[in-house]
């Protein structure tokens, strides 16, 4: 029973539908391990990554929720429970307990190259079903392109 | 390898640092399912109830940072990613697809009191442990019973 | 004793200072029985009628303390304690205990009319005592009149 | 009839509710007489005292539509309609009439050392009941022994 | 006479110019039937339909400007006058005086829906012409169909 | 059907109605015209003129919105959409095309000039027939006017 | 040579027009004495009279900028050159030097009074010349009455 | 009877009470004319005019207070009554009624002008005196210059 | 050696690098000569064209800032040191000294000409290499057309 | 001589009064040894340390406030004399000079960590006594141990 | 070992380094014996007085920290360490306990002046050593002397 | 052809002229070597150095502006163009691409230190010519030396 009908044809729906949904759960997993990593940070540069995480979870977040809200605009009802979240994200998540300040910093840049990836093929994809899901996806990718730059330029060694 | 040392002796930690990850884990879940019935939710109280429900997700966002900073205050280390919230989350969880306001309405209240039945539960049990804790958990009940009064009264049938 | 000298001949004092002072009971009594509907109402109409009643109480508590303030300018002690409001009041007031969405709305849309008609007599009395008390009772009328509508517009039955 | 059913036992609920219920009354008594002293009080203080009594008032507002909402989330209906709050409310009230300032300021010392002494009979009456309203009326005591304190300070003789 | 020269070639400019002034006359119709509901709706529903349509026309006015500088941007003068819009807007528009809410409702859907066909055209129309074009106008798109999305939501059958 | 019973008599409601109608025909047409000229306007006061028909266009929306939500508190459906705008409007409207800063500064004078001699037979018709509403025509006039001047005092030949 | 055009008679601009320049030379004056009193006050309650007399000079300002723009909007230029201030301004005014401030506080309160007196005047001389200019004068009367109030309060001597 | 002890030795307080008193009665009359010219101007740059105007009227309100109150700290108390503003005032004043826009940029930067080659003296005189009146003058010479500057750079011919 | 790692090919790093790269040199000169305008402008229109000039000034600047940081975010380190811009920068560039208004209207609409033909080269350039950078560069042309349109309408001669 | 009374009976605001005393002692000393240290660090992690220990300050400030008017509440004068903070205070102090980054990092975590042994048993002391004053107490040293955590998370080794 | 270099010869650096030294200890005294007067103020002027403490604590808060932050800025480490406090802390103290109203404002405004004199030697011997210095504590003394002349003002007797 | 006048001797306009102009182009090559860093920097300090440089950036900005403005309001026309920053800016300049984030500490120290040799010579310089000119640069010198103190603490070894 789909009630809220869409403004684009079936298949077109579908492209875009998943792409977004497959976002939604990246970006829902990024704020999830960004606010793991948050708490459990430990070393000289805590306060640094502390404060910087929280923008990462802040902007996953909000974009998140622009994604799920575009996919139920297109009447693909957007799944972003506990359990959907836990079996398809597939990102580099961080281990149990204390985080020693570098690896997370690795870790973060990591899991934001791989989000970009995906997210490259999925602005490709969407470019002939739907122009518009495509633009939010494009500012996405600029977006998370922005804060791992962030976080690799942080990962290189300290000058003399 | 424990790195932040906590204020508490070993037992009161022990005690104090379990009740908070337990609630860690309630709030993430209340969080997501919340966002899940904003983006989903349809019927003639969409509007109403999808404002409602960000209220709850902002609520519950803010009480899962204080509650898990709480418990690495403590020396132990929350535990936040996607697949422990996904394990442990136990209250109850909307079906996929579009969701009818009022049938949301009747879930949001049941999650909600069925996350202040475990709450009382843990202010009891950290009293001797930690009064610092158990304040803070006081506060988290106050502000769940408050929303979950909101949902109940809502539920209610309507007026002549 | 009246020590504060007004800047109106004693007759032209008295009829605005009684108009004022009964204007006053009428918004106090309207701030207490919309706070009442607003902790009392259920139905799933709930949260859009309980943050419209913050409104009325809102322009109510600011409307009486205008219309105090104006009394008191013009040498006539105003009167807003309990037993005063409680003795004069005569508008209608909601029944103890819970109130269903839609008796909330009539109830408040009468309460409102009733003060409207009591207001628009004092319009009329003050023309001539004093032009400024008339424009502050003008005012006043003019933004209950405007809750009033919506409450109105609200009792109508819902549309196919 | 109780639609909003409470998260308590229900002894605990009456205990709650009535400390609630009592609390509530204080609250909007002590906002209506603050006002009237706020338009009434002339004295070299006037400014001084008018001012002061406004933050009296507000505070006693938000905090009776916290300890309202309180007790609705419990499932006992708050009562502050007009005739209620003057049937039972207790507290000393002022004369009608123009209000000296210095009688003012010891007014408000008195109805709020009274008000304080009835609180902490119900923080005790709370403790077991409900944890939760006990935070709450603990709260609530303290903001108006401060309160109570500036106008102690203010009644002392002035210095050389 | 034309004064402000374009950066655009004459044809791109004339392609991208009737596009947009096209828009501008959808969305000026649109702000001002928005405010036709806002005013006339009635119903049970009445604040939160109110509420919500002052964002269409919020947005829609926003909108209008913006195509409306990107037209003169390109040196073709925008028509935004009320015999213009009267005479070029094809959207569907509300009877003479009141409107039930769930009217109001399926009206504001429709005649968004409508706009959106007629946007998706433009959209592909201005690709070649003008990218600038061709994304602000894929921007409208999005903000409308978002809008579009919950009033469909609305119009669905409540929950059980 | 006239769902939303007024607060006046028949008559009364009638002939403050029509004031109100006819003033938001007036109103709405000014807000169009308004934003036409901010569009087209070119010559070296074009910033200048560009920024102050932007006020007079916030001025015209935000008065309209009152006028309007008067008639319906009254009882009085308003009537802003497209088509009785341009059918009703009976102000100067500016030629398509681009305008001359000098043209413009002389247009929006006698514009509003001509709204403000209708504004002023409307506040003497409404006196009697509704002095809230009289009140209301005032204030819409004594803006206007202030507009009114500063385009006439513009619209002087410059100093040596 | 008069260039901007008056929208009233010209028997009812010269009424209106004397009224509103009257009342410039009045608040400009009260601005000045304000600040006169502001500077010079002495004595226990200095910060509280300072901090008062502020507020007069704001109100007074405001009021002047309003009333001045209306005169040039009626195509009556206002004047409040220093000479005319001074040789026009008849209400009481400060001695040189330090001033007590009791003294400031009755001499404020005189001041207002006598302000008062004559703007009730203009009132009435301009009810049938020009509603919005006698709207105008009431609203700054209303203003005026309050703040003389707050000095006569404060002059009346202390409780015991 | 000076009762505000100086923290200067008695000639030191003369010569920069001195200062001050002058800058106070050139601060004061400039905001008294600048509101004149704001109220009055006419012509094609009325607007911009008519904005800038305000700007310099804010400055010298500021400064004048700043300028007092400093006085005022010293012993010395300020004068700035009508009647002494009126006579001591020496700067160039505008003519009564309208003024075109360029006469009154050249009034402006003529009277600011005027304003500075004082002010300029004073610095100097004040430089021994009090190093703290002497920065604050130096201050309000840069702030009266660079509105020289704008008046000056507006007074010049058009480009071609 | 390059310790960021771009997350695209390494040809369409180098395209997207270099258009990034020159865009920036024409922001940042933008921003020079806008300030150089902005305070050596003369003429009736200063204060007008002295405001415009920052506004443009400040969006140079902001572009400048994201587009540099997009460079980085591809691991092509962004060259905007003094001499980089001296050298490279090819958009008109005013004279030495004062400038008269009418004057740098007409340069400022040239270089923002200027500056647009070649951005429009880029937009096309990087629409294989990378639509992310492309978006980029698609928002900073509308925002610079827009600019730029500005300055043309200021450019034609006056009205009558 | 004690003028302000207490709400408590003498043994209890004797034993709330001394843990309020205390606590205003140390949070005194840390306000001012965070400052010294905030002034005083070096070393590359400067702008990360010299930004949180003005965090420090401004918690420390606010609650030493709130403690002191707490026990100014219950009668007892709190005392924050330079020379009783100074007596009084037995917290780590950092050395004269210059400190090093890592070791105001580590002295600031021992400082926090040796008020909180001491706050913990004053929340012991306090629980017969006073609930209000215990309730404080526990908010001051969840607030502290915040701040201990993030200086214990920082003064670990960093990451590979 | 002194790793900040200063941008001054080291004698001058001596010089304006002691003077800041010595300053700060004044301004961090008297935010100490502003606060303890702030919280045991007692008579009928409590809250004015009480209020007006806090401007001087804020005020001597942020000049202390601008003082410290200069005397690091010339290589010279400022100590304000509670001992240091106390033991050069020469200003007037308050007595412990409770203070009546009037003995406070005596008090601060023999503090301030005090603390005015040994400024105002320190203005004198850093003007050769160090201009930015000396233009720092010429702020610092204005700021105090004007807190001090309202304190002044306040201490004279009351008008009749 | 100079068109503004200055309100100096020609000597002193010509000496404060130079002063401003050679600060000017330093102010500017700061901002622009502040941003080179800004977006270059690596390392782990990369975020804490990237937010730093941008206050940097801020200030020079805001300063630049400041003193080009006063060079204006002396009829000296300052030149800040992209090709006079690049021949007169003699500071150092960081090398293209990559920095690492220590490099850039050091560079940022070593090149704020290079300005304020000039700018205390500059200070020197214009005692004579102009104080309003010495006291802005004295502030320029301020702040530069409190921007170079963070960077100089922030290049000195970690603690242990």
């Amino acid at each position: 029973m789909t009630v809220v009908r869409s403004t684009l044809p079936d298949e077109a729906s579908r492209v875009a539908g998943k792409a977004l949904q497959d976002t939604l759960v990246d970006l829902l997993g990024l704020s999830l391990i960004g606010k793991q990593a948050h708490w459990n940070v430990v070393g000289p540069r805590f306060r640094s990554v502390h404060l910087q995480l929280d923008e990462v979870v802040s902007t996953a977040r909000t974009q998140a929720d622009t994604v799920a809200e575009r996919a139920a605009t297109l009447g693909v009802p957007p799944d972003g429970r506990p359990e959907t979240v836990a079996k398809v994200f597939a990102l580099p998540v961080p281990e149990e307990g204390l985080l020693r300040d570098a690896d997370v910093v690795r870790l973060m840049a990591d899991a934001l190259g791989a989000a970009i990836v995906r997210l490259r093929e999925r602005v490709d994809a969407t470019e002939k079903a739907d122009p518009v899901t495509q633009d939010l996806l494009i500012s996405v990718t600029a977006e998370l392109e922005k804060q791992r730059w962030m976080f690799e330029a942080e990962s290189t060694p300290a000058g003399a």
